[in-house]
């Protein structure tokens, strides 16, 4: 493969990947391969050379997201209001839970475990988001007796009701606000 | 049918449900009908009497949980202690939602619409925790600009966080507590 080659083929991947995103946000991820292929404007033979099977598409679906999460939460640690930072992260990961419950789910129905598949990238962004909670309580934005397990154990929890089909968005902007209201220091 | 019949068909359908619930709960909704027989000291004649399909059977387990949740929230809306009735009632409901979402996620995926199965038991239920609602927040146990609805998401969140696989209990109550300084005036 010459390097003009290896770009290409590096550049379908990323199209194929975003595509697959895009499609199982919008449709669920019972959407096809095919729908995947239309939406990246590649053919369907490209998008079985990288990802032999659905399985493998949407495990690399969910490695991605959680290494934008990551980066994103790298980012934010060296943001100069800490307490913006951690509670803007949170918001972050909330608003994109559907998507990536989705493919949990998916990925789990199929028999595969996603702790598993997404663990490497799990790690910098536990780190990552360690770092912005320590932060943001040394700013005084986040009560002082919070670990990081209760954090992620919210996280969770907001996460899926906002995945969850009773979804109405002022709503669930309201709930998540009386988490961070019970997160603030009194 | 004689009344004595009645009776005794009607306390095996008891005794079926009650079976059921327990199975579900510590082997998960994969559980086979005849572990639920087994369980209840039936005939796995009697199992399907009652309940022909396996679907019939999750979906009256889902009725009579969410039944019960109802009856316990009638009951307290009479409690001494409007705060501690809506706080513990939040808690109570918790605690049993690994089984509740069990069942209902068995049901969605057999096809079964988990909301619609229990529209009818879902209304009384709704009508309490409403009453709860109110009779905390004139006690000034909760803060006055929370809905209902809010209060389901965070509910429904609560439940979910709590169910997932993570579930150290330890850190899922401190993340309650942290839900419920949250729904607490300032």
């Amino acid at each position: 493969m010459t390097p003009r080659m290896r770009a290409d083929a590096a550049r379908n991947r990323a199209k194929v990947l975003v595509a697959a995103e895009l499609v199982f946000a919008a449709k669920g991820t019972s959407a096809s391969t095919e729908e995947v292929a239309k939406e990246a404007g590649v053919g369907i033979g490209t998008v079985f050379r990288h990802f032999p099977t659905k399985e493998a598409l949407l495990e690399a679906v969910l490695v991605g997201l959680l290494a934008r999460f990551a980066h994103e939460a790298e980012e934010l640690t060296r943001a100069a209001d800490p307490g913006e930072a951690f509670f803007g992260f949170f918001r972050g990961i909330v608003a994109q839970a559907a998507t990536k419950n989705a493919v949990s789910e998916a990925l789990e129905e199929a028999g595969i475990n996603a702790r598993e598949a997404s663990a490497e990238v799990g790690v910098p962004l536990k780190k990552a988001l360690a770092t912005l909670v320590e932060r943001a309580q040394e700013a005084g934005a986040v009560r002082s007796d919070v670990g990081l397990a209760e954090v992620m154990a919210l996280l969770s929890g907001s996460s899926h009701a906002a995945a969850s089909a009773s979804g109405d968005p002022q709503v669930q902007a309201r709930a998540l606000d009386i988490v961070f209201d019970g997160l603030r220091p009194r």
